[in-house]
């Protein structure tokens, strides 16, 4: 047996562990396999007959035979009738990077680094998530529910949830929203990506999307559905409605409550402007409705939808009032679009996780949101005015504007300033700034402007943070 | 002041409610909105100045005045300056269908009817969900989360879940699987969607789809990715290679543990074939390893991934293991395709949510998983073995095949039997069955063959059932 087994001798290779409660017959077919997939044992080796295998590894020879029958049946041992076992050829390439165990391939090239401020926009404050909040509306979920609510879901979201969402929004967002309207989605990314499919299926293709804005993200949403997107430009007063008419997009994405990034809140006559040229292009306006919660001196601006229920498509989430982590979000639609929308969801993963969804809607009905959300508002506004304060006094001309909602602002810095050398220098002191040009088409860094976040940035970091670079603003 | 309101008197459309806790200048604005909304209030309406307006409703001036504004730059009126304020003109059509409170546009047409055995495929028992193990697994979760974990997460998914699932697939199912090749996801549907998408930018989008299987899901999933699907036959040794080859795809969709819905285990001898094809083929394999957890005679087949990890990718999900309404799985893909799935992942709705994600894992680590299965696995050994003698007895020349695994099974109709016919009677005396030829691209019932799933079925909702439907079998 020993010349049968030149190089390896299949007892060497394998260990039975007699005190570890695992069955020999387990320990010895993984093994077995674990040679074979390492190339330990390789293709067309003759293994020794199951009756001195069985006398060598002092076990019983059935299960050394079971062992073989199950690794013949999964393809890793061949036998024919009347001649002995052997691995099978299975032609595979040496696969180094994906044995188990293998040296990473991709380490994360930049570890986390500890700044003294970090002013990114788009994430909300992550030490406030009420978690025993939200732990309670998932036990609720998981108790209360029906055993059918285990099963597949309705792909447009559970019609409890969608219930409330619509009343929430009517209330609040001064929305036209009736549940049959709703389809819960993942969050913003999956919101444009299923809007984007149900109107591609129409020819609706070209999408414009406000510049400075979400570009990167709109522009490959638009070509995962086959289309394309042309950047249009937002003044003070929101997006540039004439530009939008020439630019032959029918379908537009927009924050009109508080543009992303600039800050701007559309204006009446805008609003007005927008809705006529979707009527007059038979066009579909889509609101991304992101941080409207929070306005400060005074209430939130109503959303687009309610002035045109048939022309917008209204995306939310609860990644800024709650956490992006919970991926739960939805599309308030025009009845004819939702049927599109939910045959997109389905064929996307067949609708969103039913307890989490549940779960919102406990949330939201017990009056446990509202009540996160106005004591974030106290939160984000004192931070807000803390920036504020901060920057007056450390740049005492540089405008700071967008400040009405939300949780970022712009500062406009001097014409000759260099934006680049401004982050760049700030880094070094350990403050992390953000340049208006990344969200620009042209990625032109004039007028220089840099967009300060501070949902996940405490007072004090902003005063510190502020206080380091200070002279870099003037 | 009232020959201007002739149609509407603002007063008459306003009810203030004084004891109702919520603001008056929030009431008016409300009302005024909904008023406009519907309709009530229409087109270039003339409103009331705001001294008069506040004193027939008895309300300060200021109130009537910041309500006005406010539905001004939501764009619900107009005001020039020196001129009264009137109702914007919104050309939207009376959108009736959108209104909330109106009736419901598209009632579901089949309200849930109450079945004597009901022997669907494809869901397992949601009367036994582990609500206890998951409620506790969401609260270490939630409790133990570091406040970075309500971020935006990796697309790929949580690392833990990522390394348990490789550890468990590798333990489990024979898998040849590393943390970095496992993209979370949201299920199958999702899984293929996403992998469909990554070999399309490849310029692999001609799929082979097992005949008879998931036909339908799988030419959508295709179609969306811009590609298209071929059946292929399956005969009592699973997948037909040679007609795989002659198909020309270069992506196959298959269930080689119990294939889906024959129930037949892929031979060893097609496993290699099936491979040897990928190579010559550059191509790749999908395998749905989707109840393989369920073996009742013997231990599970090992994932064919382990065979040929850099050919592979295998789709893994708890829908069936503890229920569909979790949303969550997993994709297992060759090192050379993570990156592609990664970014549709992320395309797709910036990756899973992260409780979920962390509360599986603490379930695998914990053992629970492990100790749900073996329940389950009793569970429905029992249902089988119960289906095997129900029919038996009722039908003792009809044959019953594709009972090694997963919970459902094949009954073989005598030629002469109409498939149809059958199923038919058998609703109308309160028994669902359900045909193979809804499962064939040629939708033909020869031969008649009925599929029995058991894992929502109880043991005495087995027996009644066969025994109401016994003659129609025979």
């Amino acid at each position: 047996m020993a010349v049968e087994w030149s190089n390896s001798s299949p007892e060497l290779l394998i260990q039975l562990d007699r005190d570890s409660g695992e069955p020999l017959r387990s320990q010895l077919q993984t093994q077995l396999r674990d040679a074979i997939q390492t190339g330990r044992l390789s293709a067309g080796e003759r293994l020794p007959s199951s009756r001195d295998f069985a006398r060598s590894l002092g076990v019983a020879r059935g299960t050394v035979q079971d062992c073989y029958e199950q690794l013949r049946s999964e393809g890793y041992l061949v036998a024919q009738t009347g001649s002995a076992t052997r691995v099978a050829d299975l032609r595979v390439e040496p696969a180094e990077a994906t044995a188990p165990g293998a040296p990473i391939p991709t380490p994360d090239p930049h570890p986390p680094r500890r700044w003294i401020a970090d002013f990114a926009s788009g994430v909300p404050d992550l030490g406030t998530v009420p978690r025993d909040d939200w732990t309670w509306a998932l036990r609720e979920a998981t108790r209360t529910a029906p055993n059918a609510a285990f099963d597949y879901g309705d792909p447009r979201g559970d019609a409890d949830l969608r219930t409330v969402v619509a009343s929430y929004l009517r209330r609040v967002r001064g929305m036209s929203a009736h549940p049959h309207q709703v389809v819960v989605c993942a969050g913003f990314a999956q919101g444009i990506a299923l809007t984007f499919r149900a109107l591609a299926d129409r020819g609706m293709t070209r999408v414009a999307v406000e510049d400075p804005g979400p570009i990167g993200t709109v522009t490959r949403a638009a070509e995962a559905a086959g289309g394309t997107a042309v950047p249009v430009a937002v003044d003070d007063s929101g997006i540039d409605v004439d530009a939008l008419d020439a630019s032959s997009a029918r379908v537009v994405v927009l924050t009109p409550a508080h543009q992303w990034p600039t800050g701007v809140v559309l204006a009446p006559e805008r609003r007005h402007a927008l809705i006529a040229w979707a009527e007059r292009r038979d066009a579909v306006i889509v609101e991304d409705d992101y941080d409207a919660e929070f306005r400060y001196d005074r209430e939130p601006v109503g959303s687009l939808q309610g002035l045109a229920p048939d022309r917008v498509v209204t995306l939310g989430t609860v990644s800024k009032s709650l956490a992006p982590a919970l991926r739960l979000g939805w599309a308030v639609a025009p009845v004819h679009l939702v049927e599109a929308l939910t045959a997109a969801k389905e064929a996307a993963d067949r609708g969103a996780p039913t307890l989490d969804q549940v779960a919102l809607a406990r949330l939201i009905e017990s009056g446990r949101y509202d009540r996160h959300l106005r004591r974030m508002r106290a939160l984000y506004g004192a931070r807000r005015d803390a920036l504020a304060a901060a920057l007056r006094e450390a740049a005492p001309h540089v405008p700071l504007t967008g400040l009405a909602a939300g949780f970022h602002a712009v500062a406009h810095l001097p014409d000759r300033a260099d934006e680049q050398a401004v982050i760049a220098a700030a880094a070094e002191r350990g403050v992390r700034l953000y340049g208006m040009s990344t969200y620009r088409s042209t990625r032109s860094s004039h007028p220089p402007q840099l967009v300060f976040g501070f949902g996940n940035t405490s007072v004090e970091e902003i005063r510190d943070g502020i206080a380091v670079v200070a002279d870099l603003l003037r």
